[in-house]
């Protein structure tokens, strides 16, 4: 019950624009009735685009874990290998689902401040054919750091590898390039809440034509996930059981928001506003989580502290004074690092109160840091385009 | 774009309440944070209360089928067998969820017009010590139709068999009694977007101690389902991934209101709505698809209309000419009936409002019929209480 | 707190639309800003269409009584003599502002029962060339009868009158024919809250030439209400000082609602609810307070009740029964009468609700009545068009 | 339509806050009905709080302007002459309106960076027994400077004087104190959108027993503005006409957030917040429109620029680039000040990220100028309380 608005910054849920609370507050119509395949028909083309795909996407009421799941049931048998690369806390999650539904995991170790380096991919694929499935997160949300999918698709491509290759989009839709025809994605996996600017409790699945085959021959049991079923549905505007008909109602409106301003406008504003961060980021003499240049995120940024600092301190301390909400470290990096989500429905100045949160915290806290990172963001954001 | 408010009428979704709407339109907190607790605490101690139940009640992103899935793969084995009632389209969709998640289902024949038979049941449980669960629907959704869940539980009782008894009261919950303690219900199945008068996008399993014993042996794979995840993260009011924050807004005020209300006053007046509808009904002279009395159902009836009418032509024509939404006629009751929902936020003049598009419908449909039967229905709602 | 949406069926405020609740729940912008007249420009384009004129339409923040102030205190001065037709309660309520602004009021008497009779206003007029302007209700929404305002215009034509002719469009804008230009109205005076859908808070002076030259030499002391001023300042799509943006928005919402509709239609909707609405007063054998057929209301239908009943017992006791508001007695019909408002965003089916709540309260109230007015009711409106 | 928040830091309307907002979005009820008191009179109860008075606060729907013609027309009479200041352009409009009113204006010069002369006014008021009210800006919303009301009152007290003290509160209105029976201020007048942090559309007139006993006898003609008329229905609960509803809910939730905070509170933020805008504008080197220092405003600053710069130009360049209104230089000051106002439902992010838009502004605008400013107002932030 602070004065004034709460800054989410967490990376995601992100904040939600008026236009798409106020379209959510709209009445709930039948999802059985004739004006119903108006609203979804235009929602299926519009989040094809968002998606850069010509093929379906698919909308879950869950959230992104369960858009990991449909993925995993519907073209993978118990037994079979998966590839999958620790790039940071939610990869590892993501292994641990795929463990849980008897998939065989093959394990690649990092360090958590790099993305998936193509070269070893190509090394595992050369040495394993009977991989089904590469399993990668384009941006890793607990790190801030975003693999590089082209290079991991001429990997694969490379070795002439069948796998199918499944991206983890949930922090990168709509922040990031990620062209799933153009780049050879096989599922691209997502959820509501993060560039898509909605609340959580929607998850997609984009599913391509390789996908959909093996999809055929799969023996995972499914039956909520399944995608044939919502497929055959969705073709007249559908779903095989009730959709969240609100969450539907603020989608159209935000795929429409997303349309309006051009997916590279919103690439580019992203860009810039993860720019101006590192700029902060530099200014204050701190650490990103994330080590290569070439794989800086453009919707997280992950700080970390000096070793003796505590995290969960800085953030409560931010929070209680500045009505900021910080992404939590997770995982190995808890109560080390803090992360700034520079998502969704996000402007320069809501930066600027984000990171002048940040810098009077870092004051505050007493954690060792220079000044100055908020007039290096200002300054980068004043020079120019990123 | 109709002028006037539109009348929902279908058997779910219901009308949801402005209370509701605009909880729902507040902004996104971070579901990590030291204040969400606060709301979630109170909504699953409020939420056991309206389940009437000391257990705990899990609550996913999802539909009311993937609420079914939960429980199915949290507490069974495939190959394990479940007893399943043919009481009308959701039973036979049930059942279907059911064999796809490798149950062996044991299928007991209705007509779609009556509730589960205890004396059958018990005649299978007799025979039949295997069988793991009884599947039962408390009211069937297609057919307005609400099995004694009390009598099921004794035809069990009394043969002493140890299956467990998962019950479907997706659109039964907060419309009539369903005291899962009482009754002895090891895990009781619902959705938001009836009783509780949300939109769709949670599901619910409330789960006994016997279901949770029985979950630790079982073998059914599943990851985003898994109860203990989830329990273990409740406990300190938390999830073990993103909740479906706004639908959390809204769930805490729809409960303030049911409990505000008096579960008992609640399902006193959906009782009352359902018997003004069916005075209606005997004053069109139509027939109820329920055919036993003590199985009329709180939420929901269904209305047969004879052979030679098409019950999708009506239902069509009074939504272009009334704005009145009514359910569809589902499986082998295509075309055959149209269902009125009398559920969640509702009061008499919202019914009598939807009884007067019936009878201007019947009457513009040139469907047989006697006039007569919105007069009835006021006659009853003056006359007194159900 | 009861259950259920509260039927609103006062003569206004009306119930206000979903599209535009929420459109005025959007953040306020600054109505000096570049975007500002974007809005503003559409608005009184749109609402000249509504009025039907092509003179300005000018918006106070203010209920109706200011918008009878703005009229009075911008064309005529203090002493000039002003004819004023006793129609009921708000005739009277008019008369008295335009005395309190010493002006001269000729008030010719009425029973409350009866619109403006032209042949009286004839007379009036040839006895007096010095009136200076003829105030007449269009539509008295205490009483729900409409006055014939072209035959009013007919009679000052006839005698020759320069007199200024001002309607009170309160209850009657949008809801029945009142074409200004077209029959020579010099000022239309109107608010939001009944036929604009809108919360009140708005009124309304759309200004013919002559009223404005009129303007020009007046000498009642004015600031606020200024139509030089507000003209001035319009033109841009600016205002002389701070306008109601939330209520701008949800007016430029309805204004696309109604145009969407088409105001033909609008009427013929209003005049459908009306005649169904006497259709039921005949079913239950009570009177309308309205006895000429010619001057029945579109918007509003006052019923008298036998002379031992307490209408305002019965409104009380519907309202709590029933969750519906009427409109009360004023004036001289206190306790006499009651109000059924069937303007503004309304449908059969909300009508069908209104006239159930009032035919089951005379029935529990033991007002002396006949039942079976519902019934006409829906005859009528399964009968055609009025 | 640009992405992100809109920073609304105009010196009112004030950012509303999201429980404002949804308050105002519910369905107007019945405003001669039984359950409006509840409404109205805790209403009235908290307002007299706000405005630290045990006498009455009427309620008009309308803006700040006619709030002060509501004041000047009931406790004055045409030809009484009333002093006032020329504190800048509020104050020269003011005065407009009271010359409309016909009351023979005394009019104090002055520069526009100054607030009233304690000892001007006593000089004035020793010379001018015949004065019958002062009319004094509390906060001078075109200039930033805030008049000190109680020295004014003091040398009222101190010639003796008679004359009426009716002070504009528009924009400090639960921004900065001003208790009206301590100071013995004998009419308060407001607006809603400013510190009560609703859009615009209610006015204010707390009215003490001496204006009270004055209008008893006053000869201006009114009626919409009529005290007397107001106090009589209020009593019970109810207004003398058609009151804004949706606004009075606005208003009891904004009520209920101010008193939450404590006033104490919202003044210290207030003034706390003003304080780190000033080290922004020493940061920058540019000046303050304020010249003294005990009269700088609690809710805006106004920011002249060296004489060769366009604030216009700056202005629509920082909106543009940077979604930011900022307030207009008015009167004489046009085109030579921005005000930024720092008002309402305000925290200090906010403030960061209207600060930087500023200064990212001055930068790109061209205008002469040092860096550091936000750099200044981080550090008094964390620096401790004002």
């Amino acid at each position: 019950m602070s004065p004034g608005r709460h800054h989410l910054q967490i990376p995601g849920p992100s904040n939600v624009p008026e236009r798409v609370s106020l379209a959510m507050a709209r009445a709930v119509i039948d999802h059985r009735g004739a004006e119903f395949p108006e609203l979804t028909l235009r929602v299926f083309r519009n989040l094809a685009e968002v998606f850069a795909t010509r093929h379906p996407v698919l909308i879950f009421p869950c959230s992104g874990t369960g858009a990991w799941e449909a993925a995993l049931v519907n073209c993978l048998s118990p037994g079979e290998k998966v590839l999958v690369f620790e790039t940071g806390h939610f990869a590892a999650l993501w292994k641990e689902v795929a463990r849980k539904l008897d998939l065989e995991v093959v394990w690649v170790e990092g360090d958590w401040r790099r993305g998936i380096d193509p070269q070893i991919a190509e090394d595992h694929l050369r040495r394993d054919p009977d991989i089904a499935a590469v399993l990668a997160m384009h941006n890793e949300t607990s790190t801030g750091v975003t693999s590089d999918i082209a290079a991991l698709r001429g990997a694969m491509d490379a070795c002439g590898h069948s796998a199918l290759l499944l991206v983890d989009a949930i922090s990168s839709l709509a922040c990031a390039p990620l062209p799933m025809d153009d780049w050879g994605i096989d599922v691209v996996i997502s959820g509501s809440q993060k560039g898509l600017m909605l609340p959580p409790g929607l998850g997609f699945n984009a599913v391509g034509e390789k996908a959909l085959a093996r999809a055929a021959g799969a023996t995972s049991r499914n039956s909520y996930w399944n995608w044939q079923a919502m497929l055959d549905n969705n073709r007249g505007g559908y779903f095989p059981y009730t959709p969240a008909t609100t969450l539907l109602y603020g989608l159209d409106e935000a795929l429409a928001m997303l349309l309006g301003e051009g997916m590279e406008n919103v690439f580019a504003r992203h860009a810039r506003h993860a720019a101006a961060t590192r700029a902060a980021l530099a200014g204050w003499g701190l650490e990103n989580v994330c080590v290569n240049e070439h794989e800086y995120s453009n919707s997280t940024t992950a700080i970390l502290l000096p070793e003796t600092c505590d995290a969960d301190r800085l953030r409560k301390m931010i929070l209680e004074r500045f009505n900021l909400s910080l992404g939590i470290g997770l995982g190995r990096l808890k109560g080390r690092c803090f992360r700034i989500g520079h998502l969704g429905d996000f402007n320069d100045l809501m930066l600027a109160g984000a990171l002048s949160g940040v810098e009077m915290g870092l004051e505050l806290a007493g954690i060792p840091f220079r000044k100055g990172g908020v007039n290096a963001a200002l300054r980068f954001l004043t020079g120019g385009e990123a």
